[in-house]
């Protein structure tokens, strides 16, 4: 499973998330003068190999900036698909960056090349970029209305889509209607009073936009507010300004994806109003209450399980352990020049802490289960490590379906929840039981939390209230994708 | 000064000019098959660093490609700008890879603009490509054609380019009707054919085509013929076949770049069916004639001056010596941590052969003076070692005009002709006297080798006799561009 | 603080300590035939950088071997200084691995020197070899008593080190008398029986030797026994021998080092029969019974502290919380280009789990602080995230002594616990109090599970009992060093 | 074949001889101190990779150096291997640096090795390092007597060896009595007087010291004298000092290797007073004289025999020509990905000046054939391009003995003037005719110039003189080597 991350701001900034590989990263800023200097650099690897810094010096004059980073994908990872994409129009250039994935690109790029336009790459963001060259036709003599431009792209395509979209002195920060990727405001404050509730609104040094707040106490911001379903953000030197929201069909709720509180995002990361490491806390203690075990500890797969196990233990007041000590290097790197090497696997990655477990029945949880080929061999492992019994608890329902936006989940017949073994999941992995959160355990962890923030929120204006009614993006769970799928 | 070339051909064919300095390198193949599979590579440095091993290896399937290699030049070297340019258009991948520079570019890109098309580098290559895709309109049920459009390109620019074009089973080799840029076709023969002159046509086992027909040699190709100014040229499976021949207005004469024969091009190519190094040595023997000298030897600065330098020897019955020797490594990698390094200037690159020329008067032929630096301390090397006179010939005239045709020629501020110092160059320099080629010289010392083999060469068809009259572009040199420049 | 490890084998195994970043990496590979071929293969950076598969290729042929990595260290790190070091003898090629650092290092250096050999590097690997080389003299018609010569090297100098000894046919492990430096003996099995209790002697399929047994699992071993301080075991395709347990001076402890238990040893290895992870949860408890607070929850500084904190909170029944999220990537790589981002420091490396402890009162729990600096921005970050009170409890004692025996710890003048701030240690650092464990404590802690494992041990000899006496080596905390010092 | 060079002074001075690959460069600094402070870098490839700016700057302070760079051999490569050798010893360290190969390498690597002293390398460098530290005994009061200690090691080994020897404050150059490898002096002058006769002994600004003298002028020195053999150069802050010529045994001749000038060395190197450019326009002369040819032009395999080739083009009075076009990157770069690539062997690393020969008879000019692989398929190549007969004339004697002094000879049995083909060489390489200098040719090409020389030589002193009469080690073109061999 791989995602995409989005940053932009008024300061060089590099963030990535961290649990995942990174691809590549791309980042293009702006000195906002007139005509404005653009300097851009991408690279493959992780940020600090993508960006030498002498590339980075280059960037230092820029005074906005928008920046990408994308992780491993089962696709072709030329550096051509590199984001940020930057083209140059009648009006000067304009800068793309996106997370998502148009549920109707297909669609798009047959009605872009028609026009006879021809795509050098396979990325939305290319596609996005030309669709705001494209419609509605250019005029030489006159500045084009980006807005409206942009809000003419939001009409042809529902989701997915977190954009930053830069011109020479403005980028504009554009979630989709159903909010199904996340992006969120900073700001950026002195360093003194970075860590001081009593930062107020005139100390702001300048604003940043992230796909994830925890990117922010990394450069220093502090976290605004997030960006709101169907909402264009404009930053400028003037500060930034709700433009306006666009409306989903009457009748549709968000789908912002419950992966990202599952999985993706990092745990000290806040959307709608709560930390992510809270909401999976919250999976734990209702995993606790859904599929008790009769059992001496609780534990995790290190690291990601960790709050849902913490959660578990506490719920069910089983004393926590930790089972398995991650080996850092070896997992990633190790050369494995001989059979005996490649038929040890996951024994390279983990080290068992025996002492703590031998002779004693374990409730192991994990966050999710894909495919089902890591947790059966660490099962074993702490089997022949001396536990009398292993339990598997999984702080999420089943995956079953594939993602159309964004998401690069295996294929419906990769699934294990889609395999004939499913029937006897604890059979095929070799536990004693295997249990799974419900979907409405997961609704109700997340959805719990939201309602108490409701309020404290800096609320944009009273008609964007609807705006914020609770709706979660389970599609991957559940097969109810939030809009129809055009293929 | 700069250029850029082209290969392309039935093989994995990579082939730099090696007089300069490689900045970027770019490969495209197709298997042929429908749907085609295309694979790319793109990287920056030499040939043989931007082709790593692995990336060869991806494109060994491959039966038709095309390759482009770019040198140092003064704008920004992104990746970005590498071609070819490979774009999806409704009938598929189109990749192209262009040498040369369209005069009317800026006019282009405001069309293509106005389109709504965003154009993503500075480069003609995506220029022509998108011009390509753009007009006239693409249906999408039927297979565009692509010759029609081809030839709709040529008429909106006249010059100047050079052009591979690759659809999914056929590549287009296409020279602008002035034929400024060059670019002829080689066949692939069986190695033990390879330097017979009985290798007959039956024995082609495919087809090439290059900026240069030195690298034929290279990858055991024979030079087969040029492409015709104005010539659209369709290589597939079934062979070569000349489609069209362009014409040019009424009463214009083709305008082949004299700076391949001056500068550029490697000694063992060839064009207008001579060889470059005669055409350099009779432009010594010219020089002679125009301006003879006093003394007492005749050498060369290495090593693309001794040719010239030869031929000045020989017509003027003084003795050739050589007089320099060339530190290979030191000149282009040696670092510099001292001022006194620093200042060492030209000796770090050139060692003096003393004994060779002490007590000695000089002539020294160079093949162009751009600015006067580099000359000037070779001047004063030879006389501080002990010759007694140093008179510089120059193989060309001076450089006085831009090229907007694809040589990357210094400014005209730049230029040392067009300078005050030019009055006294001699003075400027340091030599006892600097004589250079006239116009007419250089022109006749071209020409004079075509005459003689036009008969010989492989005639398409008697209409096409008129684009074989003789005619040069000298526009660095006289200042006559062979059309009007829009700007 | 650093340190090395070594690994050896019958198999190509590289093993780094992986909390610690490495530096440079080593090894030696002999196929054992006579005579012997030789390939060792040295590289600076991690194991994966330092060996490229090629490298590896080029050690398949041997089937032993010895490795070495090394850690960051204060000093000059030269590819010259890593081991192996091999040198050529009057018999035949011996390369040594050497963990430790000999107490009597000058003056045996002087000795050699004054025999009129130069040294090449700064390494006691080097001196060890040159001393096997030099003493006694050496015949040219005989094989030299190779194990007498160890001996005779034990006799000259009393600590520390762990060596590995390699000649065509045969390892030598080797520790010292006062077993400063650990060294453990692995048996490769059957991977089928990895992991099985039930695998017998005779299953054995190799031997491997190394500082750390959690290295073991990583290749498919299963952990043996310690080599015991003073003994010299034997490795050859003969299986393993001990041949001799050279004694310490009358009266003398063992003096293993203590700080492998706080701080250096991965948690899943095994020492003196009882695991890591195990004797820092005892020493978390300790530290709660000695050091008690009035707190709301518990948590670590990630990741070392975990074990204690865990330890901590079972003994004082508060509930364990995580209050830090690592920033994998950001804090090793991360190119700091502006003020702003060198001022942020720890909020970088760390993301506050807000949530988890806004409005409670923390005691933090960490395992060593050494120059107070890192821990202090910690406080400050949980406080200013919501923290009412921040409590600091240290499982190990003060750190106020140089390391004289492989642990470069900083010199005197910078450990913190040699500062007058000392003395308010709490204020200094932003804590709201701080307590250390007790030296007595921390000796209880570690030596409780030496005795119930004692007799679990595989005995080598009744006549050995007295090695394994119960002592380690407390100098850094106490000033009191297993032997008299010699500068 | 191969060899190595050496550089010193009193500046960062780095220099290869640049015909040749290089392997690896090493460099030493002292800042002459007391205690002196020495940094030392070493590293693979050609100085410009060995040596990162990074690594240069930690070596700007010091004030006198050596350096070694070292060609591709057959040998392993390892960078231990690398020169300079620096050892520590009693009295402070010792840096080597070693141009040659010791004759009885074998009998003193036992001796060093009998006194118990272990050898890490392969290397002569630490072979004479450690000889340098041995004997006679270190006492630990007093310092050594180092240039006793040199006199001591010539009195040990006759040949072959150019040192450069490096204590804290002086360094010596030493040349072995029979001056076998070169070595020779230039002063550091203003870079205002660089080129300038007037330079005076009082504009010295510093000493260097180098293998060939064509290195002082990339640095912006002047060639000074040649060490003589058996001489010892002292240079320090006060100068350089002739200390001492140690003899030959009576009646042996000087044996400076006559390859240095057939092959070796720079062409505008100076060697015993004469430019080597001069000595080998000689050689074609005399070949001219010894072996004319019927035929029409003379060319030369470029770039290497193109001095011999304008002597032999002069003598003769037929004119000289260009053949061959070398394609420089292309040879050493190209990877070869298919078999076609393969074949083409010679004709992708030269493009054939077709008309300059087509219909001519060809005496082409090579320095040396030693394996008799490359002419081949050159003639080959010109005969297909039009050649009427192609006559090799080979400016050296057939190389029949394997040299043991440096040069790195493939073995006896791969020499082709030791094959039975030999005595149809043309006919086995294809061509019309073949001839060789003659030993007597070339001892009289070589010697010629140095009796002319003699007198402006600067004397050492007058009992020196028997150092200068002439002699020329030819052992590998006659088996007569200047001692007797020791293995």
């Amino acid at each position: 499973m791989q995602k995409s991350s989005l940053t932009t701001g008024l300061s060089s900034v590099l963030r990535g998330r961290d649990q995942l590989g990174q691809e590549s990263a791309g980042i293009v800023t702006s000195n906002g003068a007139c005509p404005p200097i653009y300097t851009a650099h991408k690279g493959m690897g992780l940020v600090s190999t993508a960006f030498p810094p002498e590339a980075l010096l280059k960037l230092r004059y820029g005074n906005l900036g928008i920046c990408h980073t994308r992780y491993s994908t089962t696709g072709i990872s030329e550096l051509q698909n590199c984001q940020p994409f930057v083209v140059d129009t009648l009006h000067g250039k304009i800068a793309v960056a996106h997370n998502g994935e148009l549920v109707n690109a297909h669609a798009l790029r047959k009605k872009v090349m028609r026009h006879g336009v021809g795509l050098s790459t396979s990325s939305d963001s290319e596609l996005i970029t030309q669709l705001l060259a494209l419609t509605p036709p250019m005029e030489e003599l006159d500045a084009p209305d980006w807005v409206a431009r942009i809000k003419n792209l939001m009409s042809e395509t529902p989701t997915s889509y977190s954009l930053l979209v830069m011109f020479k002195d403005v980028i504009y920060a554009v979630r989709d209607p159903y909010g199904n990727r996340p992006l969120c405001i900073g700001r950026l404050v002195p360093i003194s009073k970075l860590h001081s509730p009593a930062a107020e609104e005139e100390d702001t040094e300048g604003w940043v936009v992230s796909s994830e707040s925890c990117s922010f106490q990394s450069i220093g911001a502090k976290y605004y507010r997030e960006v709101l379903p169907g909402e264009i953000v404009q930053i400028s030197k003037h500060g930034i300004k709700s433009l306006s929201v666009v409306p989903r069909p009457e009748g549709d709720l968000p789908a912002f994806c419950i992966f990202e509180y599952v999985y993706f995002a990092r745990p000290d990361s806040i959307f709608e109003g709560q930390m992510v490491y809270t909401v999976r806390q919250r999976c734990g203690r209702q995993l606790a209450i859904e599929a008790p075990t009769d059992a001496d500890v609780v534990s995790t797969v290190p690291e990601s399980a960790t709050p849902a196990a913490l959660g578990y233990a506490q719920q069910s007041r089983l004393p926590y352990i930790e089972v398995l000590c991650k080996n850092r290097y070896v997992g990633r790197t190790f050369i494995q020049p001989t059979t005996r090497l490649r038929q040890l696997g996951v024994a390279k990655k983990f080290g068992a802490l025996t002492d703590n477990f031998a002779g004693k029945r374990v409730v192991l949880i994990d966050d999710s289960i894909v495919r089902g080929n890591t947790i059966s061999p660490i099962i074993k492992l702490l089997k022949e490590a001396g536990a009398t019994e292993v339990h598997i608890r999984v702080a999420s329902p089943p995956i079953k379906f594939p993602c159309y936006m964004g998401i690069n989940i295996p294929t419906k017949e990769e699934l294990i929840a889609n395999k004939p073994e499913f029937k006897d999941i604890a059979g095929y992995i070799g536990a004693d039981s295997v249990q799974y959160l419900t979907v409405e355990g997961l609704l109700s962890a997340v959805q719990e939390g939201i309602a108490s923030h409701q309020e404290k929120d800096k609320m944009i204006s009273p008609s964007n209230k609807s705006s914020k009614r609770v709706g979660h993006c389970t599609a991957c769970l559940t097969g109810k994708y939030p809009v129809e799928l055009e293929w």
